[in-house]
């Protein structure tokens, strides 16, 4: 129409619902593998995309594989909201009742994960962590594929082929970047993710999670050896066996994004999540490092967090143990210099500093991160320019934000975080209070999925202005899933975000978002 | 020196250190009874005061006695930080290690309780959970009493005095009582604290925390046959059972507060803490209630919370279970209205709405809240004024304060949970990263000790402000330690506060602290 001279290009992005958009983001199965493979069972096309992985029949089994590194398809009877950590750790999900509008095909959908729904050829043996098709067993760790576009299920791998945008979507993307001022970067940790995110428009990374990389099957070791550490000089040896591991990360991540931003935030989760959970693998562990199981058991004791939300994560482990924030500051550096040297490319880290909610205590990390970097640089006889920031996620963060801008050049608003202390809601576990909150009508929205504008928006601006007050230039981003959700992205337009960072496959809808908040703020 | 009119009343006043008074406040044992016994061992005198209990070796035991109603002296080979909590749960304190500056006698002065530290002549069997002094082993659950004023130890229940103000204390304190403008109550959920705070000049109950009435040993059962009950039917049952308690419980209060105010707070624990923790008492409940043994296990697994503190509590326990509200209501209003009519005394209940941070929140409850005491008022054919209110202590109801005053007819300021929230720091488990941040300069104090004014105190302001421009003559207080912190006390009489609320035994220092900051903001 646009063409036709019928409607101009603000009408016509304005025409369209992001959420739209969403169904053509999806991964297909290449088309010539497909033809090898006959389908096992066929349910309901419950939300579209295509997903390959091991079966897993709990939403706990699909969490811990997915922090395994593992790609899987979760398999239910039918879900639950209980599941929901699990649906968005699974690639796709899989279930033998339920229909087109069951609570797995709308979560699904919302969260623009394949599923297939109601597929009755199952039967699902939950304990025995089994599922029979046609007389046939498949067990957790089996191999299977699915459809969400037709619905179909495969007992084979078979490779997935990622959206391409092209055509009109293309046109239209091109209009909403020619209308819209504020930014879209990705969350991405590894070249895959990032590649995926450019592809779909992305204008750098907003969050880098390096805690995603110390997972991985290789690495769990050396980081547990660290926290089994008795001294600095023990701590010292078993990260020096990461930092090979995480450079490499980076220097992976720098040669993807071409030159383009890349926030990388710094070790955020309690260490005790780096711990095994039961005593087989404790065993384990001992006989690896000869390290007494008792030793082992006493270290998960005293890490033991009651409220971990709220414990020792984020800077207060920095503080507590400078080394880890060197050897992560020592692979930012590094791995930015080689790449710089090996390709010509002038990389500018943004080194981000999570959970600050104290100024000092970014002072504090901000001079060992100096300090190694100054240490590489001369190590390296080369210089080049990086930034350093903070996550605001705290809801103090965000009333001495002037005072945390006299260190930091920029501000990522953690607006998850922001929301489970600003509101006393752990995510974790009030999911079910806010949907009878959202039934009872006490909420209108839940405030993890839209920025909850009126409470903790105030806490947003209140940081921006006091943010910018002290440094007019300071860079002002959100990251977190917030970033992709079209009302906050109006929201984050209004007060002068910088940027919105979210997940890849949401970036078109950021763009087209960020559009028309353009259009509906002019 | 201001009866020889050297000095007037006002310097008097200053020259008084509010901590010093700390040590004229604690109980002694009565003299006549202390004649009868002989001291089994003596110790320095660390921290003064007596305390008679049953002994207990651990914190978590001390904690767990005290959730039972029983009065216990933690006895520790030396303490550590990690002690903390059963050192605030125990009677008093006896160390066998340790001179007058060790962790226990720096701790226990600080917090007002009798402390006998280094006690050489007693050997302690931790694990065995017993000690040795002279040949003689005294096991947990043996009663004995420890004078922190002389430093002796005796192997007998003697019966202590409270401490009574009288002299040149009086008239020290009636001039505070002249001077100061903002009003002193005290946290007190039974008639020995509240007399005893009303003896030390408490002015009313700033805060009842009802859930301490729940956990004595005739009542829960009846609160756990509430949890675990499958029907809304089958928990009123329960409750029912819960209500003569509840009442009796609060005309005890009224009784000896004799009109002045009392601000009762609704049930503010997440559930599962009045749950059984052990097999074993899962067992005994289970043939108690003859309910199966994998039921009350499953409930538990239910309602476990990775993050408690910001779970299933407060408020949002009203809105699941209105009837819990309802019972309170009901115990809250009736035990007025027969005290009323018992004594003439005119009661007006402030009943007080827990961990609110949505208006809709205080709507919904405030509105179970009425009907019960319509309701009840029918009923007894008779009326009664009485207010509701809330607690300010998520950061977004501070946010959102404006709207929040339109339902409440006052605000207490829950500074501990503020605190908690704001800064992102669970008192549980950041007391070390805490101590931490203080010797390396991060923070200059402990923010659970003093308000930070700086950040939460802003928090504070805010609410304050707003709250005041929807409901000028709304009531202001704040509960919770800080309020009986002599600094947080001049910010409350800067900021406007009507009154600060605190334990009996800080209540003098808080007279005299803001008389102190009458003075000092003329």
């Amino acid at each position: 129409m646009v063409n036709e001279e019928k409607i101009d290009k603000e009408t016509a992005i304005m025409r369209i619902a992001p959420e739209q958009i969403d169904q053509l983001l999806h991964p297909t199965f290449d088309a010539d593998e497909l033809k090898k493979h006959e389908a096992i069972a066929k349910g309901l096309p419950a939300s579209p995309g295509a997903a390959c992985g091991e079966i897993v029949f709990s939403a706990d089994d699909a969490a811990t594989a997915k922090e395994a590194g593992k790609k899987v398809v979760l398999v239910r009877e039918e879900t639950s909201p209980e599941d929901l950590a699990g649906m968005v750790a699974a690639e796709g999900i899989l279930t033998a009742r339920g229909g087109m509008t069951s609570h797995a095909a709308v979560v699904a959908r919302g969260m623009g994960k394949c599923c297939v729904a109601g597929c009755h050829a199952i039967t699902v043996y939950e304990d025995e962590k089994c599922m029979e098709i046609a007389g046939v067993k498949y067990h957790e760790g089996d191999i299977i594929s699915i459809n969400g576009t037709d619905g179909n299920v495969y007992a084979a791998e078979i490779a997935t082929k990622a959206p391409e945008l092209s055509g009109n979507f293309g046109t239209i993307m091109k209009w909403a970047d020619e209308i819209r001022t504020i930014g879209v970067r990705t969350n991405a940790d590894n070249p895959r993710d990032a590649k995926q995110a450019v592809a779909f428009g992305a204008e750098g990374i907003g969050l880098c999670r390096t805690e995603h990389m110390f997972f991985e099957e290789e690495r769990i070791p050396k980081i547990r050896r660290m926290i089994l550490a008795d001294t600095e000089e023990e701590r010292r040896e078993a990260l020096a066996g990461l930092l090979p591991y995480q450079k490499g990360d980076f220097k992976g991540l720098y040669e993807t994004m071409q030159g383009k931003p890349v926030t990388i935030r710094l070790l955020d989760p309690p260490l005790h999540e780096f711990l095994p959970k039961n005593e087989e693998d404790m065993k384990e562990l001992s006989e690896q490092f000869n390290i007494p199981l008792e030793k082992i058991k006493a270290k998960t004791i005293e890490l033991h967090e009651f409220n971990p939300m709220l414990g020792h994560r984020g800077c207060r482990l920095a503080v507590t143990y400078p080394e880890i924030a060197e050897m992560q500051t020592e692979a930012i550096i590094t791995a930015a210099l080689e790449v710089k040297k090996e390709t010509g490319i002038d990389i500018k880290p943004e080194i981000m500093v999570p959970l600050v909610g104290i100024p000092n205590e970014l002072k504090n990390v901000k001079k060992t991160i100096e300090e190694t970097a100054e240490r590489c640089f001369e190590e390296a006889g080369e210089r080049l320019n990086y930034m350093v920031g903070t996550m605001i996620e705290i809801p103090r963060a965000a009333l001495v934000a002037d005072e945390i801008a006299e260190d930091a050049e920029f501000f990522s608003f953690g607006t998850n975080d922001l929301t489970q202390m600003g509101f006393g809601f752990s995510r974790d576990d009030t999911g079910k209070i806010i949907r009878e909150y959202v039934e009872k009508g006490v909420l209108e929205e839940d405030p993890f999925q839209t920025l909850d504008q009126h409470g903790i928006g105030k806490l947003v601006k209140m940081a921006v202005n006091d943010g910018r007050k002290t440094r007019p230039n300071i860079k002002l981003g959100i990251c977190g899933e917030h970033g992709g959700n079209p009302k906050t992205i109006d929201f984050c337009h209004r007060v002068g975000l910088n940027y919105v960072s979210c997940s890849p496959f949401r970036v078109p809808i950021a763009r087209l978002a960020a559009a028309q908040a353009a259009i509906r703020n002019k």
